[in-house]
């Protein structure tokens, strides 16, 4: 008897998707497009002559222990090295409020398996990180969005939205929040929006998954606390990573949280890989502890910085009236927004005959809204193309909006 | 208001518990202990000179790949490559068929994910591995233990078990088989027992998950032919791994299945890491079609066979009467049988006191029997230690049975 399978598969199966974004980059990777899609970092910000020898180095002085089943905690000296950051930064920290991921991805993930039952509420931006809205949903979490100003996530929508389902008794598990350069809408929180965001938390006693993958590209202007900074209650999960300060490749992230936290996200981890990959964790805490670290830190900022201000500069030049953007401090991402009457779907296609591409805001929208807005990318492409795609974009949007009238 | 965690925590968490293994596995890392406890494959198995030029030469020529965000699915080269293998063995599948998975764990952790819902039953062997036992566990399924005879999980007692549960209206998802050298017992399947196995998975339409890492790890006798191969309905998903031919460390493996289920499988995959890590599955690659893999392959069953024999010859000359043992044709494990009146928790701190560590077979059984049994690994310790950790053991046990008279 051949099977089935559609009777088989579980209740969590049926929140699964196909992930818009993987299937629309499949689109854009024809070598002759100017992709503004992906949320890759620059190959050029990749350290791979550093890494050729770290590689060696690591094989040659503790091969057997690279190869090896690692701890799930993470490789001890990389935790360390982590900490030691942490703690120039004024944040101290213990060695069980930390833990090594197989990126931000997993962290997601095993925070939705041992925080969410079908029904949960889950708190996140108009708009959020698609993986993220993913994860939670893969248990079977209802996501709530909360519309954004300037600052990103308003405190006051918030207030109001928790209030009315608290009103319901519904269950509210997480706000989850990028408050640096916001993926995808660029936006970073200023300390009084965390703190008022950290306040309803407080009140209404839900925890906060700060997602930071961010943080350390920042272009200009001042460095805001940390959430997990502010708060005493232990009610923030802070995530960090690898993929873009170093390399997506390796698969590497960690998260910061209250310790009975980090104990049960070990025993998820346990069930989900046993550990993370050990050769790239030992590669990653040589490259942390090197001199190469920082300064190619400093390039890769200075870069995308670069790029973002020919963006900016390109928006200008070639942007028909009635388009906005956001100008972000720092990140991968800028947000464009469409004159209403203009959905960036009914543009999609003729981008791409135009060989540029875009992501629709749409899909990193939970309710359904943000026809009219678009991800925009400017750390992968390099800066010519920024020019050329920026351009071709702004012919498209001008014929749309005249054909709209 | 400081918060209160375990209020907070999911249903699903409720099922995670601290790996046994694990915690046990820190008692016996002291230096002076000789461990039979750990399932580790010999460091002298890995390619470490090898792995040197491939890690540089793949930085050198493929990079920005290599450091980049890579296909959910796995990398193309990869995949085509474990497909020509399995080729090679007269298995011809198509690309769709396979995915790279961060090594076995993941797969059967996202395996549960897409099939299990809470109250499932999962029919597993008496004994089991743990890691399979814990990510289904994970999912709120039931674990059913079968009986094993010499050529491991009885299809008769297969038989009547599910009959029962099927005529009780019990939904029954899998059924787990660990088909070569098993985990922890040693047993292998013969061809009539994979026959008799499929035969009931067919009449009640039941998916079989064969898991197969040690399947290259053969010393003697003949190969078995694969349920993957046996069966034309669909429902046998089989995993492969990287961990007991090349290293753990680089954390990969893959499973091969009918493409709705791969499908599926990516799906959740995207949600729980994006991709497995990329400069590793491009190494895994280069290795994988070099002459060094067979060449390292053969060398490494070669020792492994030698220091199973040298266990066998150390268990006849020191062991009491009334100890048995299994006898695996591969692998990396072989199971202990002491008398009935003496439990393996009983020895443990004893043998530990004598700086021998093994792991109690109770652990692999779902159903809290197996007291009286031990999981001894042997591709782990060097000869010498091997010779000396048994003798120590057999003076642990005969002390312990003369006590119980």
């Amino acid at each position: 008897m051949v099977i089935d399978l559609e009777q088989k598969f579980s209740n969590l199966a049926a929140h699964l998707k196909r992930s818009a974004i993987r299937e629309l980059l499949k689109l854009t990777q024809k070598p002759e497009i100017i992709s503004f899609a992906g949320g890759l970092p620059s190959p050029d910000s990749f350290p791979i002559e550093a890494l050729k020898k770290i590689a060696v180095d690591v094989l040659t002085e503790e091969g057997a222990e690279a190869l090896q089943y690692g701890p799930t905690e993470g490789d001890f000296k990389l935790r360390e090295l982590l900490l030691d950051r942490y703690r120039k930064f004024g944040l101290e920290l213990e060695m069980e409020n930390l833990v090594i991921s197989t990126a931000s991805q997993q962290a997601l993930d095993l925070l939705g398996k041992i925080f969410l039952d079908a029904g949960d509420h889950v708190i996140c931006g108009l708009p959020s990180y698609l993986g993220a809205i993913s994860a939670f949903g893969s248990y079977g979490a209802r996501l709530t969005g909360i519309p954004f100003d300037e600052h990103g996530m308003r405190s006051d929508e918030l207030r109001e939205t928790v209030k009315s389902l608290k009103e319901k008794d519904e269950p509210i598990k997480f706000i989850y929040v990028v408050p640096d350069f916001q993926n995808p809408a660029g936006m970073t929180m200023p300390h009084s929006r965390r703190r008022a965001i950290l306040e309803i938390a407080w009140q209404y006693d839900i925890l906060i998954i700060e997602d930071s993958p961010y943080r350390e590209l920042r272009f200009e202007g001042q460095s805001q606390p940390m959430f997990y900074e502010l708060d005493s209650s232990g009610r923030v999960i802070t995530l960090g990573t690898f993929s873009k300060i170093l390399a997506p490749g390796f698969r590497l992230g960690w998260l910061i949280a209250h310790k009975d936290i980090i104990d049960k996200f070990v025993m998820a981890k346990q069930t989900a890989d046993l550990c993370s990959p050990v050769l790239v964790q030992k590669m990653a805490a040589r490259y942390l502890e090197s001199e190469d670290f920082e300064k190619n830190l400093s390039r890769t900022v200075e870069m995308y910085r670069k790029k973002r201000d020919i963006m900016l500069e390109s928006f200008k030049k070639h942007m028909p009236e009635g388009v906005t953007w956001t100008t972000p401090e720092g990140g991968l991402f800028l947000f464009l927004r469409l004159p209403p009457q203009i959905t960036s779907e009914r543009i999609f296609d003729r981008s791409l005959e135009h060989n540029v591409a875009f992501v629709n805001g749409a899909v990193f929208h939970c309710n359904d809204c943000g026809h009219n807005t678009m991800r925009i990318n400017f750390s992968y492409p390099e800066e010519e193309l920024i020019r050329e795609g920026v351009k071709r974009l702004a012919e498209v949007i001008t014929q749309a909006i005249s054909e709209a009238k």
